[in-house]
């Protein structure tokens, strides 16, 4: 029955047995985790192979050189023209780099703070920097730009993307903005992938020069469903809108391959990838080659990486579609909750009754699930309505998942019958 | 014959000599390469072990952690422990990271200018900021401080080390000196060795409190005699000393297994530990543990590594060894160029009459042997007494070394007899 429909007294009965469930819940001594989205061991398995790759006397790259010793800042061709064509980005203007994208994106930032971008005239740290921040959104995005001091200005997450009318509005008043995360295949929490028109409508606002949308799309291939959208050619849509150097694509291998060991991708316009590496050319003599050469061996070719996807996929799917039947299942009735249906990423996004995603939170913690903290997905971790819940259900087993989701579901209920019986009483 | 006792007409009739040397040189259109310390092949052949490790089915540390995953911001405790043994660092203190130490010095500067040190009352970024820079040093040290507009005081190399009595009382004078770049094992270009009584100066001469030397250990385990030089605790003798903080230590695989695929290292106090893991948690999840895992399985323990150094020396010790001769054989009579001759490290510094330099370089480079450009090894690139050459045996073929060499050696002649030639005349 909908709980909204209930009088005071029976939404106490209910929650009764719920508490009487959660006393059981408490009694098994869990300690589950859905906090992280980490791939599982499984996962991990698929790329074994890498493990002993390129081999006893293989490291030159398919251009004679040796991958062993130093130098070549933007990294392996072979490896740039397999991501390229996942990423849509013409591999003279990609680079494979590290391990981590998130290490690209604190580069972009801190080269912009201390020296201005491509196109600042003055360093981003010489005056307020503000970024826009489709909320929710990823955490470790928000961290970056909260650490230097940037501020973050929440903009609405619609089905097909961010609130472009929104952003416009602030991008053209303001040229203190200089920012904007987005991750636009299978986001960061809520699984939006952002239409061709929202896209459009992004690269062509009115905006500060210097300007640039982190295009973190770090879920490109990761898809639950037959095959992943096809990537828009975002730096071709941007200079045909005379905005060429808006764009930063990212992209890694982290959630294809292993999480720690994988390797990262950025592209963008021939003047923002110059001044990128001339840059990054004070920091490092060069990034990994024989990693990268290991991952362009184990590849082969974009199919080679999509078939690989979809070996990811028969091993996570299974998992969502566990998680999804179970919040189906237990909450449905209730009508206390909505959740995303995900096609692809790592994360589904749970919206409890207003007020009650800390409670939750507390509850399933002392049972013992480990859920991300309340607030993650928003900038300075505050969730105006205190109602969202990030789910990541990569890691765990299935039979802990289950164990995990349906504790979960108990919490969602218990909690709501508190923020509504609160509401009867005031 | 000591050319300083030539008559003109003496060194014009050597010059005569000299010049149809050098059209010799120049007729065997050559193509080598003395610029960069770069490992030879026949080096990284030593390691190509690594290309198939850690092995199909072996991805967890000694402590059970999956070093496919995510995590683990300080890296795996069993390569910790080999490089704590060699850079005289407690393990707990040592961060592994990832395939660059110029990335981590690079961090370390830019977290200082942007957030301060773990003792700074306000950001780098927020004053001047100047480092000393013993000179001849790295060109690469001085190039990030000349990126991000430090301004760079040259102090002098004495055969012990940087000269305390110098460096002291310009940090006693001014707070605005924040930073020493130092190599103090084999320093480059001067394989000077840092004694225990210049560094015990260095660590205790009153400076800033977010004072700090990037103790740059690159060349540690890198002897071409039989043993490297002990390495100095320089983390307790500089809390002996009272600063705690002052010291980074650094080092890195590079010049141990690949050069561009290898593990670097950062020490130091706890506190700037417990700073640098806090910045850096912002820009990556953590290192890439397989390479790491990789390594520690390659080398087994620090005397692994001190073994592996040994068959690094018998293939380089001999070009040191020849390229010396060859100076010695063409140059000691002459007396217008003395040189270092190092028990370590990567390069020879070879000091032509003043003036000399430049021209030196650009005979070379017009007879197809590229050296270093003048002034590398000083900040701003300027070499005041415009006479350092930088020589780095290590890439080319002996073969190759040897014409390469033999041609420097006529060049360094040739522009003798030009600069004694121009005192004559004036």
């Amino acid at each position: 029955m909908n709980y909204h429909s209930k009088s005071a007294d029976q939404l106490r009965a209910t929650q009764d047995e719920l508490r009487k469930l959660y006393e059981q819940l408490q009694a098994a001594g869990l300690e589950l985790d859905l906090t992280r989205g980490k791939p599982a061991p499984e996962q991990l398995d698929l790329s074994n192979e890498l493990l002993a790759l390129p081999g006893d006397a293989d490291f030159r790259a398919a251009d004679g050189t040796d991958t062993r010793n130093y130098g070549g800042v933007k990294g392996l061709l072979e490896l740039r023209e397999i991501f390229g064509e996942l990423l849509a980005v013409d591999p003279a203007d990609l680079i494979a780099f590290g391990n981590s994208s998130l290490e690209l994106m604190h580069h972009l930032t801190t080269f912009a703070i201390i020296k201005g971008t491509a196109d600042s005239t003055q360093p981003w740290g010489a005056g307020p920097v503000k970024f826009l921040c489709p909320a929710p959104g990823y955490d470790r995005h928000f961290a970056i730009t909260e650490h230097y001091g940037i501020e973050m200005i929440p903009v609405p997450m619609n089905p097909d993307g961010p609130d472009v009318a929104a952003c416009a509005a602030l991008t053209a008043a303001d040229p203190s903005i200089k920012g904007m995360w987005a991750v636009p295949t299978y986001s960061n929490p809520t699984g939006v992938t952002f239409s061709e028109e929202v896209t459009r409508g992004l690269l062509s606002m009115p905006a500060a020069d210097d300007f640039r949308i982190y295009w973190d799309n770090a879920y490109a291939v990761h898809t639950l469903v037959d095959a992943a959208p096809t990537p828009l050619p975002v730096l071709e849509m941007a200079a045909a809108a005379g905005n060429p150097n808006r764009v930063y694509v990212l992209g890694s291998t982290s959630k294809i391959t292993f999480a720690g060991a994988g390797v990262a991708f950025l592209g963008s316009s021939k003047a923002n990838m110059d001044w990128f590496c001339k840059n990054i050319s004070f920091a490092t003599i060069g990034p990994d080659k024989v990693n990268q050469l290991r991952h362009a061996k184990f590849f082969g070719s974009a199919d080679g990486v999509r078939e690989h996807m979809a070996r990811h996929r028969a091993i996570i799917a299974p998992k969502f579609k566990l998680v999804l039947d179970i919040l189906d299942k237990r909450l449905s009735e209730s009508k206390v909750a909505s959740w995303s249906e995900p096609e692809g990423g790592y994360f589904i996004s749970l919206d409890v009754p207003d007020g009650a995603a800390k409670r939750t939170i507390a509850l399933a913690k002392e049972a013992g699930i480990a859920l991300t903290a309340a607030g993650s997905a928003f900038p300075y971790r505050n969730d105006p309505h205190d109602r969202n819940i990030r789910l990541a259900p990569t890691l765990p087993s299935t039979a802990d998942l289950e164990v995990a989701m349906d504790g979960v579901a108990t919490c969602v209920l218990l909690a709501a019958t508190e923020t509504l019986l609160a509401h009867h009483d005031s």
